[in-house]
């Protein structure tokens, strides 16, 4: 893997270029543009929406369908209590400082990181060494965040102690960062002023449900709680059957302290969420676990990265779980799955990797993590997290409300108990003791086993006996056999009571959508020397719109071939667009593959006269050129993945022509 | 129209029991119910929430692929200026009272209404009338909220009063309300005590977005807004092609004062608005408005409320327009557009109307508005709004930002405009009148054409001429030709700008879900004499899912057969779910009636002899049996809409037997 990130055709990505080309094609806008914008937040113009769109109903077809999965809508309003019981309203935060001087807000740990990378680069430049090197593992966060460089030589030992407080910076909390900037006397560089120290600063946002003001509420950090607090329901809707999966697509929050990068750091961002509930005894074995072992990972466990290398380990998932590289079957299934669904969107294969959370790392709930990363222009992106939340949210929840979030599971052989019981004649034992009746009971009810078998034999053969029990009267307690009765009994069991465990596959829609745009761009020389034109090669199920209808010019006899075309088109529920405007075929075909259109059609003055139609390549630019039938009937089986253009070009008679225009812009 | 609900057949519907089952089947469930609830907030479960997919799926295709409109997908985080901008900080709110004894917070114009009508009632009752009347047009809202009456005799000015209070109960702001509580003496039933006077309390969510306290932002009350802001690059990426609409889909908040009605009035709604952006001089034709012109609709316009009444008026939409019953066309189209979207979810037509807004009733932007509503249980609820926004939004965001919100059309024709021009020689005039400069400056440029003329004349003929000017030396104002320069002049204008007009139909995605469940729920007897049992009637593209599988047992040699016919649905793109508990075939049937799964395959021993099955059709409960292929066949083509049952029926033999167990529960 080189340090830069390349285009689908391997070409040196030039994120400029691109960013003005998604700009100029509206996939998406910075939100609010119009009153100055607010960081963090962005609108999707109509290309990322349907992108967005086709992204989610095969988000939808590959885990809901698939795999049976039971998909609820919750409210995105929680109440406090709710994330209090789970955890966020105490840990979901960061550390912030404000600047004394200018009032800037800084993220503590980003700016601890950035002062301290600066003074290692201007060291680097100092004594003359390239600065920029390898990405290491989690740099993208740092990308858009870079300081501007002094050549200043610094101690080779001050060096190290650098590279150190680098490597474990996720490990810091708030009084150490605060520690960390005195000591080396960390300094905004747009002020020269070291800042407060740091406070911690929940990610949530907050507001008040209803109109009195003691109903406080947040915007969900994430959809699993709305799944977990319905688990009891969810398990009676799949008749009490486990393992089963709930899943959700929504918007979830996040009050990033300051946001920048793009759709890869947003406050308000769409996820869609697996919680699968798997029985902690069951070893977390998947049924169809065999289906897929065999299948290849790109792996980056812990222990590589803590031994301070990024070099991927690539193994079946069958190895990985036997190894222990990864816990168990259930998580190694649901890395495959996401690594299938990654594949079908089209995301560069050699641009994905798994990355194992280290133990700091990982969130207040997660007892093991992996991260699907995608490589982009700003280094490796977590786009879908995997991890083990073990028991701890529904044990939580149901401690706090007492519903019953477990499974209840009729035992195939019944499990029979033997033991020595102790029962209490409460109605002559509280008024024999009186005041110490508790004290005595406890007494009792404390005994072992051992005990309890001594007292009944003493109690069958004499009808009394005697406990020490400190405190009460004496310390020497009477106790007679009308006053309890202790027996050895034989219990059967017949049902299990147990807390799921849960993995969770959770996906970053934004992020995704965002790396599978860079990882499907590359931009192809113009005929005509003009600048390189952009091209998005989608996969035909995902692109925003499969086909682009194009008149020759404005004339009115290609009117009626427009519209049988389209109405075609659309019965097949193929989304089409029409371009009629006054532009060149060239410009239009452009424009096209910009949007990532992948078949073009053409309706020419030819097929006024013979009905034939032109299809068009977006990726070569070939074209064939056929009767409307055949035209319809090819462009069906490319979208819906039965043939590929090479089949099309094989079938069909080529056209070449019409495209000499393409050159001019 | 009877005052009633009733069920798809015609029996009276029995909303407790559609109640039981509604939750029995997880369609919706109120939210954080583990937690004591939060009024106001419900998750979908998965029937809910694949019915939920399936309209906003249907809509998508009805309304963004067929006409061609521009999704976009902006955020729910909006901040204050915006809101403030467009009106909704200043307006979007309700009036609320507080009960100083208990402290009840108190909607107040629905308290006043609610105290009045339970009088009305007792009045009604204490002089032996029936209570139950007719249902009045807007009588949704208050359904759920039911005082106990009693029954005290009221004067006939009394009665009359009250009922013209109540008729405009709409139109008092929070003072009106105020006095007229003073004035009735309203006392809150629940604690017998007179609630404070009312206050104005905004709908909308507030919170905070970034850590700086200084950034208050809403949660968006409307989708529109994020549509208006972004119209400059909509109309660019349109290529400057009017008229053309964008779209979107998503949530939206309210913050009810003291929510009760289930789906119908809730916190968090799912809405999908259309922006229809249109040229105002164009009369607001619309282009396919002679394709449904002779579509009739059933209307409830503002003269026909004012007189009292509610008879519907019956008259397709060109007669409608044409007699300026509906305003113009474009709100004409969307009427019929919004109709047939209903048609196809499966409303029934005999319980939809179109109620035109009263003007007092309309929202700040909206000019003219049409509400399509369907009878409910909770009597005529509005589903669906259809606003003439006019230039309102477009026109305060340009002036608040200067961001050209506005169309520059090339005129076919330039128009020549011929004028008189006053032209002021800043660098002489403002030395020579001083401190007058500007009042002289003001003057002149007041002048009219005709004395522009006369000034002219002068200034040619004599070299200077005198202005009156009320305040400046004298009152007169001497003015030589080096000073201004008055003359005839010709511009060409090519280009014409204007702020386009808005036509906005806007759904409320969870109303028409919960209305579209009544009007397909009825119930069948069931055979065994038992309660009657439920069926939703979906049309097959709306339903949740689309097949049932049954295995006869949970004998293994099943399993292949379940497995292939899955497989085969999914690759058609055909939702199905696999029910092998236990339960008789019966009660899986039944509990698929209640899910409104339109068909039933069921796998049993003849299947494993000769790999025939069985296809059951949920609202006959009829079933034909033949082999696998005919009956996949059959079920695509019931599902796509090209075939019924009956065709089915009518080709593939008959089958009976299974169902004996039908009445079993």
């Amino acid at each position: 893997m080189t340090s830069k990130a390349t285009t689908l055709k391997g070409q040196p990505l030039d994120r400029p270029v691109l960013d003005a080309m998604l700009r100029r094609r509206m996939f998406f806008t910075p939100a609010f543009e119009i009153y100055g914008g607010t960081a963090g937040l962005f609108d999707y113009g109509p290309p990322g929406c349907a992108l967005q769109a086709n992204i989610i109903d095969l988000w939808r077809k590959h885990f809901v369908l698939e795999e049976d999965m039971l998909e609820v809508d919750c409210t995105v309003l929680t109440p406090l209590e709710v994330l209090k019981t789970s955890g966020h309203v105490d840990k979901f935060a960061d550390w912030m400082c404000k600047d004394p001087k200018n009032g800037d807000i800084l993220r503590a740990d980003h700016f601890v990181e950035d002062v301290l990378e600066a003074r290692l680069n201007g060291d680097k430049e100092a004594r003359g060494q390239k600065v920029d090197g390898e990405e290491p593992a989690a740099d993208a966060k740092k990308k858009k965040r870079k300081q501007k460089t002094e050549a200043v030589k610094l101690d080779d030992a001050v060096v190290q102690e650098y590279g150190e407080v680098l490597a474990k910076i996720d490990n810091y909390n708030g009084e150490e960062l605060g520690e960390l900037i005195k000591k080396y006397d960390l300094r905004n560089p747009a002020t020269g002023v070291q800042p407060s120290p740091p406070v911690s600063f929940n990610l949530m946002f907050q507001t008040s449900i209803g109109p009195s003001s003691n109903s406080p509420g947040y915007l969900r950090p994430e959809t699993a709680q709305g799944q977990f607090l319905n688990f009891a329901k969810l398990l009676e809707f799949n008749q009490g059957q486990m393992p089963f999966a709930s899943a959700s697509i929504g918007k979830s929050y996040r009050n990033e302290i300051s946001p920048r990068g793009g759709l890869l750091r947003v406050r308000e961002f769409l996820m869609a969420e697996v919680e699968h509930y798997v029985d902690p005894k069951s070893g977390k074995q998947h049924p169809k676990f065999a289906d897929i072992e065999n299948i290849e990972l790109d792996l980056l466990p812990r222990d590589v990265q803590l031994s301070g290398k990024t070099d991927l380990v690539r193994m079946t998932i069958g190895d990985a779980v036997r190894n222990k590289v990864v816990d168990n079957e259930t998580l190694g299934y649901f890395l495959v799955r996401i690594f299938l669904f990654l594949q079908k969107l089209g995301v560069d294969q050699s641009k994905l990797r798994f990355r194992q959370h280290m133990a700091n790392e990982m969130a207040h709930y997660a007892t093991d993590c992996w991260d699907a990363e995608l490589f982009t222009s700003s280094g490796w992106i977590e786009c879908v997290g995997c991890a083990d939340r073990s028991a701890y949210d529904l044990s939580v929840h149901k401690e706090k409300t007492g519903a019953p979030l477990i499974v209840r599971e009729r035992l195939d052989e019944p499990i029979i108990e033997e033991r020595w019981e102790v029962e209490i004649e409460k109605k002559k034992f509280g008024p024999h003791f009186k005041k110490d009746g508790k004290a005595v009971e406890t007494a009792l009810l404390a005994t072992t086993q051992d005990q309890r078998e001594a007292l009944a034999k003493q109690l069958t053969e004499t009808g009394n006996t005697e406990l020490e029990i400190a405190g009460v009267g004496d310390g020497k307690v009477q106790i007679t056999k009308d006053l309890v009765t202790i027996e050895f009994r034989k219990n059967v069991i017949n049902t299990r009571e147990y807390t799921p465990n849960v993995i969770e596959p959770s996906f970053g829609i934004g992020r995704i959508l965002y790396s599978l745009i860079e990882h499907s761009y590359w931009t192809r020389a113009s005929d005509g020397g003009d600048e390189a034109r952009g091209v998005l090669s989608f996969p035909p199920e995902v692109a925003p719109t499969k086909v682009l209808i194009i008149p020759l010019s404005a004339n009115k006899a290609f009117k009626p071939f427009i519209q049988k075309i389209s109405q075609k088109l659309r019965k097949l529920g193929i989304s089409s667009r029409v371009d009629d405007s006054s532009a060149t075929i060239g410009k239009r075909y452009s424009r096209n593959d910009e949007l990532g259109t992948p078949l073009g059609i053409t309706i020419d003055f030819q097929t006024v006269q013979d009905s034939t139609i032109t299809l068009r390549d977006r990726d070569s630019t070939k074209q064939v050129r056929a009767d409307e039938d055949q035209i319809v009937a090819a462009v069906q089986s490319i979208v819906d993945g039965t043939k590929q253009w090479k089949d099309v070009e094989a079938e069909l008679p080529a056209f070449e022509g019409q495209e000499v225009d393409v050159a001019v812009r």
